[in-house]
């Protein structure tokens, strides 16, 4: 149980690494990734500026080198090379001198948290921007400055991963994670270390009944590009059956949900169920609407597209103070936050890869006691030790899914796996396919 | 927005017209009503006396001249002339003298309201009946009084109007209001005008997709002649799609719907959600079941007939001390209130006429910022400003109705129509007939 | 109404009878029962050691003669000729000197009841064992004990018992209760002495539409032997409509029912119907999932029997302190607990025989008043008088059936029978069959 601290060691190491929607951020962030999960069929792919995406397009490649206000005495502010959320996401090149009045125009503060820079981008209207906090703001006096960026907007292409891991079915799970935001540890270092954790152990599964796909990219346009290449929305549309974005997994706060806009999918029923159940949450945890998305799931349940994707989270993005701003460091997240996500999303897996309509061959309750499950001696209560196994039989007709019967009888998965695996092996129970 | 005055106008002018079941203030009504609405489709019909409609018979006309009690000393009591309420409806023809002891078994009073004078008919059993405040019947002494009712049954007709209004298609919306009520103002000169001021507003819309009914009858036995006749009920299940009867809608009090039988139908939809969103409720009504019907839904809603007609009040009928009594003057009614039930049944027509099914043309989210429908900066909460056109974006899948976004993104339909023009004007979305 | 009684006297007769899954004590019970009932197609069925039912066997048959423990002073203990329950049920023969210290590993008592010999059975693992108060046993002193039990377990048979009684149609009708516990009053003399009486009430009705089903068996063995043996399965599966199991219905406590595990079959909607609108009730009663089961329910309900057989109780078995131990006595019952029993399953069984779907035949409502059933004079309030008249028919409409209604329309079936039969007089309604 060290994949909490694993996940942390390799959020760390993306942390300091400077990612937009595209660049070289992004394929730096992707190759360390790639080799994290040692699974050979991790592929990082490229799309040209330019080319269609429904109704996007790919929008050119940006590069940014350094960043800086300059006063007239030569101290500097919003200085990139001390922290990169000081420069605006896809800011145009400048450099040129220009009055206080004219520069506060440019200059982004968050105004009810004054000692934290905000993240902003903008990019799809061309303008350049810096960012500081509110206290740093109020300190410029009036005066001239130099306002200085080194970037450059050219036609070059977005990066994006996927690593698909086949099972005994094409049946296929969907993990997909954002690499686009720059320096800020829970949103998302946390989240593509989760996916690189979780598709370590898919890769090392003695055995997966479902192929499962990891997509690590950058967020809307990412997930619009993605969906729009190499006919993937039909692919996906054929073998999907469940899928989870992953942002915002590393604090120690509750797990949340953000339902599907179907609300009762195979991806909602089963984390719902894990997150009821396991020993993790103790039964709390935050549910979502779908009005509440805003990550990826937002693009994979749009119409026209209709996967239905769960969002996945400690803490919701958009719920804590932190969110979006230099206050989101490596001290936010923590080793138990990651174990938790990972141990939940592991569950979710277990619970998937046995979620078979179970069915009992024989009318009537087996005779349990031939076969030394059933007590021995019947006495008030002595029913309440095989409750569960007694529950799972009867409602093991065929029509319920193990979802359902957990649900129903009240008894986590984990409990009735076990109750399965001797089911199957005394030939009382017939497992038939549940999707 | 003087429909509120204009429609107290008119309920002012009804008000002090005789009316029953039949007879000729329901003609004289209908005329007034006729020559306000201003369109020249509406027809007024006379059924023959003895016309079988269903189960029931069109009954004798009722003519009323004049009607008192007179004591030896010459005083007079329960003076039609004075209160046309004093009569109970279609009281036979009487003119003798008879003692106080015979007399009080023809007196109706309203026991817990000592001041007002009840209204009673006796359509379909003959006899004879005066309607007093319970403080007037007390002060009655013994003696010897003189009962006249100058009354006549005679084989005549039953009279009601009809005014359909065509719209793109047949599918049709019935609106029905009452006709037999005498000086009552809320129950049902309310209603009356309410539907006249309607039925002007439906003949001036510039474009109608549906075609629009008006109805004004006797309730009950009007409702089952007019349905009887002409081969009514069997268009009547052809086109209609939604219906509403209109009673009561003068006064200030809550808006109320009383629901049909099948609680969700297109009626009930259109209306709760209008109820529910617009600035007129601020979320404040009532929800009565069909349990609680009791007007001319009664009929709509009856086996063999089936129309989901809504009921649509302020205060419901049954609701209101004033109900049934000389207590429902015009001053118990207001332009205020008359406004206010005009602008939910005008916001129910809107919602209606952009109820179809929205389905997005291309998958996953349009890209609205090059077309200057996003923010162009990214920071924390800059979604919120777009909320309402993202969620609909999100919903418009094709499988959902109007009304049914609106429920489930929780915005008013009033804020929905515009982006639906915007996505229309963009080619973005494909509209589907949801009938 | 002098049904309780009866029944009380019944399970008196029965009550000092020592019972088990086998036995002379079941024969001379269902002998008893038989001549009670007084309808000779009541058969008694034997099945032989060996046979097989489903995944079960047909258990040796036991005879118990005596039991006691001895101590070397002659004194007795655990003594079978004073309490039958001192035995563990299927004990083996056993006549040997044995240490304190071997002994109470053979001594079963409730803890939590001092006072209370416990009833234990041991039916599927050869022991033997005897049960005494906690108070009694704590008085054994250290030192030799005679432990006696002349009993046997030998090839022979097991016994149950079926009536049935036809109908006009072959759709039927179950009520099941169990024969195999020894001397305790409601459980399950009551149940016994509940389904004799109800077999009485049956056989006697003047009409039946249904064919009712008793049977009389022990509980889990008897169940799965009788729904294997002669095509019963798949003759119960073709024809059953309803069924409840009785026991514990002789007490004072609140009615329950456990529900099906599907929550809603004729079987659970009829009794919840009883319960709740019942003069006996008064709408207390408390519901018990499927996940509370315990007696034969737990068999019918399961997967490939799948017949929807409600349990039925007074205080459900497992709830009342007295369940499974000797201070269930005669005392613990009543004449009043087994009347409101016997009342409640005959009013579900009035419920059923009236359950059709019902239609008017005519659109609109009928003209009740030339029939004398609406009040000649309108007046405020008059219309409550006939409200539940006016509700069923305008409920009545072919798609529902009368629970839906009743439920629906909120008024009890006992009320809505009158006016079906009023409503059919008039040749007003057309009844269908609901199943």
């Amino acid at each position: 149980m060290n994949e909490g601290l694993e996940a942390y060691n390799l959020a760390n190491r993306l942390f300091p690494i400077y990612r937009s929607i595209t660049g070289a951020g992004v394929r730096e962030s992707l190759i360390i990734i790639k080799d994290y999960i040692g699974n050979n069929d991790f592929q990082i792919y490229e799309v040209k500026t330019g080319t269609r995406a429904f109704d996007w397009t790919v929008p050119r490649e940006w590069k940014i080198r350094d960043a800086y206000i300059e006063s007239e005495d030569g101290a500097r502010y919003a200085d990139f090379s001390k922290n990169c959320l000081h420069v605006v996401g896809y800011s145009k090149n400048v450099d040129e001198w220009i009055d206080y009045e004219e520069l506060i125009n440019h200059i982004f503060t968050q105004e009810d948290q004054e000692d934290a820079i905000p993240y902003v981008t903008s990019y799809y209207a061309e303008r350049y921007g810096f960012c500081m906090s509110e206290k740093a703001k109020r300190k410029l006096k009036k005066g001239r400055y130099h306002v200085y960026i080194d970037s450059e907007l050219f036609d070059g292409s977005l990066t994006y991963a996927e690593l698909i891991i086949p099972g005994e079915t094409e049946k296929e799970v969907l993990f997909s994670t954002y690499t686009c935001h720059p320096s800020m540890a829970n949103d998302n270092c946390s989240g593509m270390a989760l996916a690189a954790e979780l598709a370590k152990y898919v890769t090392n599964m003695s055995q997966r009944h479902y192929t499962y796909r990891f997509v690590f990219i950058p967020e809307t346009i990412g997930a619009i590009v993605y969906l729009s290449q190499n006919n993937r929305l039909e692919k996906l549309k054929k073998n999907f059956i469940a899928g989870y974005t992953l942002s915002c997994v590393g604090d120690n706060g509750d797990y949340s949900i953000i339902n599907t806009i179907k609300t009762d999918s195979l991806s909602d029923r089963l984390l719902m169920n894990v997150l009821h159940f396991s020993e993790k949450t103790k039964g709390n945890y935050k549910k979502y609407s779908y009005l509440e998305r805003g990550s990826d799931e937002r693009q994979y349940n749009s119409p026209g597209v209709d996967l239905s994707v769960v969002g996945f989270c400690r803490t919701k993005y958009w719920e804590f103070p932190e969110y979006h701003t230099s206050l989101d460091t490596m001290n936010y997240i923590s080793t138990d936050g990651l174990q938790g996500s990972f141990d939940v999303m592991k569950e979710t897996i277990e619970a998937l890869e046995y979620n078979y309509f179970y069915r009992m061959k024989i009318p009537c309750e087996p005779q349990l006691g031939k076969r030394g499950l059933y007590p021995e001696i019947s006495q008030k209560a002595t029913y309440d030790a095989i409750e569960a196994m007694i529950n799972f039989i009867g409602y093991a007709n065929g029509k319920l899914d193990l979802l359902d019967i957990s649900n129903m009888i009240e008894q986590p998965i984990r409990v009735l796996i076990p109750i399965i695996k001797k089911l199957k092996d005394e030939n009382l129970i017939i497992v038939e396919e549940s999707l």
